[in-house]
């Protein structure tokens, strides 16, 4: 069975998926997005996605790739916590490093750590924290920032360790499949609302008039114009979810149900 | 009088810099929690700060800073238009170019543009539009995004324009100084709520039940566990404001008041 992940080997998302089940056959991506329309096209039956950093937020890719397709549901969430690295192809001091690369993410979270140590180099994104320890392997004074698996994987030597700003750091994935999931105490949906003052409000009072906790409530741009919002909330499922869900139907501007996990 | 913004000339803070006081002393900073702490440090007597994007959301650097340091007020607001730019040092066709630079946002604002068109491009990040276009002036094959007077500005070629993936694309940028405006009839406060079920609910109640209309909600990871979340809210001020903030003040576990403007 195949499993579609962010590529290479040595993501986050690769540690994601053999954590999940290792018998599966790991296909690689290049962008999260391309890992998410290759479920929706079924070259793959399952895939893992980054969704939310403790740090970061949402991982506004994989929130919008799941507005653009339809009928991708949640199997399972799978929680990692991130420790980030500095890592070069050999030894080298702070100065000497000409050039830091690593995914937005990564970059963002030692944000603080760059600004301190790392003053005399420039910052390179690229689309993940182990194709950054590809691309410095043949770069001297240059350095990546990747998981500590990226050193044996590629060949590399470790500078520092646990680099990360902040140490409440976790990443929470998904993994997607393409059926709706009839069991699990959590849910996830994802919803705009109509254009009216409290409509936000009202929305929040359905769940909580039916006793339905909200563990996360995250927005996004509706891309339209300033001002217009798409919320992802995770909820906990109770018996009246059903008569819920009937009642957001019909309170939403949009509404899409990620299902059951 | 100094005012700070992201550097260097040519990015969209510059142009949101012109067009709100030509008669100023526009000091340059090379990150946007640079620009604020000079505000705070008094290096400056105002800056300019992106704070939202129609696409994209929030601007995390400028909350996660606005979070940080105190006594920090929001002026003004200023609204641009944004059009993205392909731009490199001489022509190129969409085949020849290998890298492409610009900052995160920008990226993020043409990503379908860049995976259709510059499939043999890898992305670099840089801290602002215009560095990338400083960046790329002396580099052959590479191209950057950025504001079209960077042509001009740094003596490159246009190779194609209006590249963003969504043509409703307006930044919002904010005039903040240490002075809180006692007029305006906008209003904008971060918030964390105490951690029990519908505490978001109660808190948007509050806005409501008073007749307060939110015409914005963000929300942001408040760095400590997954679920945990500050929110920026933008409201339309009454005479019942002051009443309010008190009743936020027991509400919330954490409060800001960014002022009028």
């Amino acid at each position: 069975m195949k499993l579609g992940f962010l590529g290479p080997k040595g993501t986050f998302s690769y540690q994601a998926c053999s954590e999940y089940d290792k018998t599966k056959d790991f296909i690689e991506y290049r962008t999260i997005k391309e890992a998410i329309y290759a479920l929706r096209n079924n070259e793959v039956e399952e895939t893992i996605v980054p969704i939310e950093n403790s740090l970061q937020g949402g991982v506004t890719e994989t929130i919008d790739a799941l507005i653009e397709c339809d009928d991708i549901y949640i199997k399972k969430e799978i929680i990692l916590k991130i420790n980030h690295n500095l890592i070069a192809n050999k030894q080298y001091s702070f100065d000497q490093i000409k050039e830091v690369y690593s995914h937005p993410q990564a970059l963002a979270q030692c944000r603080n750590y760059i600004e301190k140590n790392l003053k005399n180099a420039t910052i390179n994104q690229v689309s993940s924290t182990a194709l950054a320890a590809k691309e410095i392997k043949e770069k001297d004074y240059s350095a990546c920032i990747a998981n500590k698996n990226c050193v044996s994987e590629y060949g590399l030597t470790l500078l520092d360790e646990n680099i990360q700003d902040n140490n409440f750091n976790q990443t929470k994935f998904w993994v997607l499949n393409k059926k709706q999931n009839e069991e699990g105490n959590k849910m996830s949906i994802i919803f705009s609302t109509k254009n009216n003052p409290g409509a936000l409000y009202k929305i929040l009072g359905i769940f909580y008039e039916n006793n339905i906790n909200l563990s996360k409530i995250e927005s996004r741009p509706a891309k339209t114009v300033l001002g217009d919002y798409i919320f992802l909330v995770d909820i906990e499922v109770n018996d009246k979810i059903i008569e819920v869900i009937n009642i957001l139907q019909n309170e939403c501007k949009y509404l899409k149900i990620l299902g059951k996990y």
